[in-house]
């Protein structure tokens, strides 16, 4: 399995239990998530580079990957990925360079995966 | 003065200061930020939104103003604002909310400054 | 005013305002918080020691009033209260001394304010 | 061996190496934090609680994995061990959420480990 | 008064009714502080760089001024103060400045203290 | 490979991707980020301690693995290096101790290595 699909079938297993357990305010934070990430007054395609750049400056790298698979799913091009990546690295500073290794390495992994 | 005359002078008044101290990594770092928040494969605009949801992320007011300014001379409407501001509080929880608070109405504050 | 009614009023003010944006994300995210800090599988008194405790690993001044206000009204000791700035302290390190301080101030205030 | 037994081992064979070392200051936070999580003034049961919450939103996944293990020794229930994470998952934001799945499997193991 | 004695005066102040709530935890962190701060296998003046530099990443207003004001009695000169800030400012991202504007006034009022 | 070896290798693998994106911002941060750990006003032995600990604060491992190979590099001694393991415990408080642990391993690998 490549490293999309193991991300995201942990993801997915995890999920399933989390919201199985039947506590109301974690299912309300996960709908909240699932209606927030979704054409609003700003489209889907902004949002989700806001989403990454947020993971960045708050180094989460699977937060990083998760948005970067929808980043790829709106479309967005190499250069525009890598100027976020820029904008989060200078928000941030350079602590954030080695979750930038990562994101690289999934970012590439994404594209190869197609 | 009203806040944001306020706020610009401090800033303004203090960089000079700063960069008066010929500290060469300082100065890079200022000349780099201001190159970066220019348009480039993203335009301005986005990269505005950008750095207001990263500000209000990592929680620090001051840059929150900032952006918020710049966001309101790049015509974001009071809607898109309301929905970065959305996406920022849900990805950094309620420990955001106080920050909120105080975007709010510097916000309104720059809209009656018009 | 003392300072639990100027922060009281600061507070709802602004939450007036935000909610009056009709931004469903954040209302929703308001809603949620409401329902959370009330009687459940945990006493309210309980959360309100966990929001208290996180609110000071966070470094967040008016978070750490707000949780200090209800930890009051829910009969938190002056003891207990010490303990869990204690916990706070010893987990989040000394950074959080600064955040302590205004903290001890702001309960004290609290105590003469009754 | 299971997770919570290489957890403990990796972490027992660490913490004898730094104590080994004889710097004075890393000791006494070692001792200190031993000292703390003990019964006081609050019960060790509820302390455990807020070192669980306080983990979650600083997002240690090492730290949550200490304190789960704790929570499971004062008998916390299933429910009670939820409702923390919604507190965290709402005050820290979707940025807690990776690591609540973490701590969802870690939790899960400690049951099937008894 | 000035800004320097303005901010010891506050900072005593709390300290003392701190210490005299009879904590344990906290009077212990208190002191391992006091300890820890001292000249060690590193002299008090790298101390000092490093308590600087470490509250300048981690963004508080208040560390940062204690610190200066000891750098200023380890006699750091304005340069190497202002490489320090330099690294803070690389490390930690352009989120820093705004609490490096602040830095500096307050350095500033170090000098013209004397 | 040996710890060491492996992290250099990822580390300037992914070093060598980044900078062949041709993102000029990306690369001024790299840039800066090698001019400013060299011998200045602060010697780079001094800078590399400034680095170690303020990557102990942020909770950052590769960051910490970094600092601590350059510490090597520049003679540290063990006690030093502890030295500053303990003031970022001090400061960082008991979530930096997993990163403690992870450090402490790799910094006796670095010695083994030799």
């Amino acid at each position: 399995m490549n490293s999309e699909k193991t991300f995201n079938a942990y993801r997915e297993k995890m999920n399933k239990k989390i919201l199985s357990s039947n506590n109301k305010v974690i299912k309300r934070i996960f709908n909240l998530d699932t209606n927030t990430f979704s054409d609003g007054i700003l489209p889907l395609r902004t949002k989700e580079m806001l989403g990454l750049a947020c993971s960045m400056v708050l180094r989460c790298d699977d937060c990083i990957k998760y948005h970067l698979g929808k980043c790829r799913d709106e479309g967005l091009t190499n250069d525009e990925v890598y100027e976020i990546f820029a904008i989060a690295s200078l928000i941030g500073g350079t602590i954030v360079i080695p979750h930038l290794r990562k994101a690289v390495e999934y970012w590439d992994e994404l594209q190869t995966a197609v």
